[in-house]
């Protein structure tokens, strides 16, 4: 029976429903895993930080997050920042889910060198670490003799990094090509449905999955930060979001999606890339017509697909339905068992 | 740098594409894997068997294999049977692909379970043994500290059990439905096309997909073999195929295909199971009416699909297009590097 002491930087959604997946998995993980754990510190952007290296009450921590209650009001150690929270957590394993900044992927990507310098092994949904250090990242994780894993970066929680890694080895991936964006795929549904593009918009924040400014969504920008983490990770080239060529939604009226609708076609805003050897030769995201004989064609509302083509199977598809906080937790649970086994 | 000697125990064309593929990836399992391998051992249904400690010619035992001569010609030990053939072949990893029974599982079970106790590694295409004694033959892995591995029993290469065994740890798989036998999918793929029955049987055989008796296809026993050898190892529950309900394709006409294309729908052979705990609510095979919001609508001629449904994750499906014998090969080839990492 291995124990591992696990830290949660960043305690929102994800994190939160990271740490009611690890109390409902609990006896799972020790009488099928032999792995037990306690929890040594908790960071939250707005409701303090807690640091116990006695194991934090999941249970208590949740319950005063839900009442909108600071942690201190556990018993705890005083934390200054998050780089004090990292040293004094002493966790084996880091959950590192702070708010992403694209442009530079800080601070995320200051806490994780932090992390695997000090010997922690770190799980995370951040995309921007991955865009703008992924190399680096994993040397110093090596380096270190602990795992850097990021399952959740894209397609939530449904296996796309650990397929390569550990289901289909010593497959070389040649092209790809999917729905990758949730928000642009259910506002492409929304139109189909009647909905006005500002409507469907309007939709997409109502029930929280697009931003105040959707912009970051519905031009694209998501997309191709996505493209540009499986271009970097699973084919082994670093490529920018800006290298990417991307076209968003904003174009696309509900007269054209009604019309293909007709001709038995619909508008999906598509990510793909492929490489010739070392070198990519077409990395892009932008609408396209998918008719009804592709498995991408039933991909609806915030459901999301990945079509791959390797050196060693015919097209290879993952397809992931209703997608959330709960399903993303669940890949940085997997990552940290893999992690650790 | 570690070094296994491999033996082949059935050689038809997913042995040979296994062959193909070890030839074409030698000098990527040395660089990225580092794993070197010899072949010890390659015994045939009716060109001889071949056994030589130092190593066979793989390129020429495939050219004798083409030009339809005997093994023999290559210099080599005397083999009296196939297990005289285990014991003389020496060999770390086994890849068991004789001809299946799958009244019995034999005579590949006993051969699986031969090796086993020799210490070898077994990779399987076979399902026989899976639906027969899949836990004893684990269990005998197990105890001799190898691996029993079987990815391509199922969907050919496409990662389903190391998709569970790896990328999705902790999860609990509830239920699942999908297309996976080909012949019949062409069949139905067929009949939309416009054949009659037996038009579309004998463009099966025509390619060599379906038997000349084509009953096991058509009468859906090979789903129920696929159905049976998910749920006894994803869920742990052993099941007999005579235990999946099964209702062939025999009864779908060709007007009945037109009709349902005509609403937009598609006939599917289903192959589905349901599990409560430690029950199995629904084990069956049988045509269905597809709609075209559904992923399984889109999937055609031998492609093939499963989806499924966890205690972790949204609907999971995976997809494999255009699977043969060189994707079959792959899944052992994948089954070969997990056994020794």
């Amino acid at each position: 029976m291995a124990h591992y002491k696990l830290a949660f930087l960043g305690f929102g959604n994800v994190g939160r429903a990271l740490a009611q997946l690890l109390i409902r998995k609990k006896t799972e993980l020790k009488e099928k895993h032999d792995i037990t754990f306690s929890v040594t510190g908790i960071a939250t952007g707005s409701h303090g930080s807690l640091v116990n290296q006695n194991g934090i009450d999941l249970f208590g921590a949740l319950e005063l997050m839900r009442a909108s209650q600071s942690l201190s009001l556990l018993t705890s150690e005083l934390v200054e920042d998050s780089f004090d929270f990292i040293q004094k957590c002493k966790a084996d394993v880091l959950f590192e889910n702070t708010s992403a900044n694209y442009e530079t992927g800080q601070p995320a990507l200051d806490h994780i060198k932090n992390a695997l310098e000090l010997g922690m092994h770190v799980c995370t949904a951040n995309k921007g670490p991955i865009v703008h250090a992924y190399q680096e990242l994993k040397d110093l994780a090596d380096a270190n003799g602990v795992g850097f894993l990021h399952e959740s970066t894209v397609m939530d929680g449904a296996p796309i990094f650990s397929l390569f890694r550990e289901a289909i080895p010593a497959s070389n991936l040649l092209s790809f090509k999917g729905i990758l964006n949730s928000t642009t795929n259910l506002i492409l549904s929304r139109l189909e449905g009647g909905d006005s593009f500002d409507e469907a918009v309007k939709h997409c924040q109502d029930i929280g999955i697009a931003e105040t400014d959707p912009s970051g969504d519905v031009d694209g920008w998501d997309a191709a930060i996505k493209v540009a983490a499986l271009v970097t990770v699973l084919m082994g080239i670093p490529l920018k979001p800006q290298e990417v060529e991307r076209e968003g939604v904003r174009n696309i009226t509900p007269e054209m999606v009604a019309n293909a609708l007709k001709e038995g076609k619909r508008y999906k805003l598509i990510c793909s890339a492929e490489r010739d050897g070392d070198k990519i030769i077409s990395a892009k995201v932008a609408p396209e017509l998918i008719p009804s004989t592709s498995p991408i064609y039933s991909v609806e509302g915030t459901s999301s697909i990945v079509e791959f083509k390797t050196d060693v199977l015919g097209d290879l598809s993952v397809v992931e339905k209703d997608p959330g906080p709960h399903t993303t937790a669940y890949g940085l649970l997997a990552d940290f068992i893999n992690a650790v086994k």
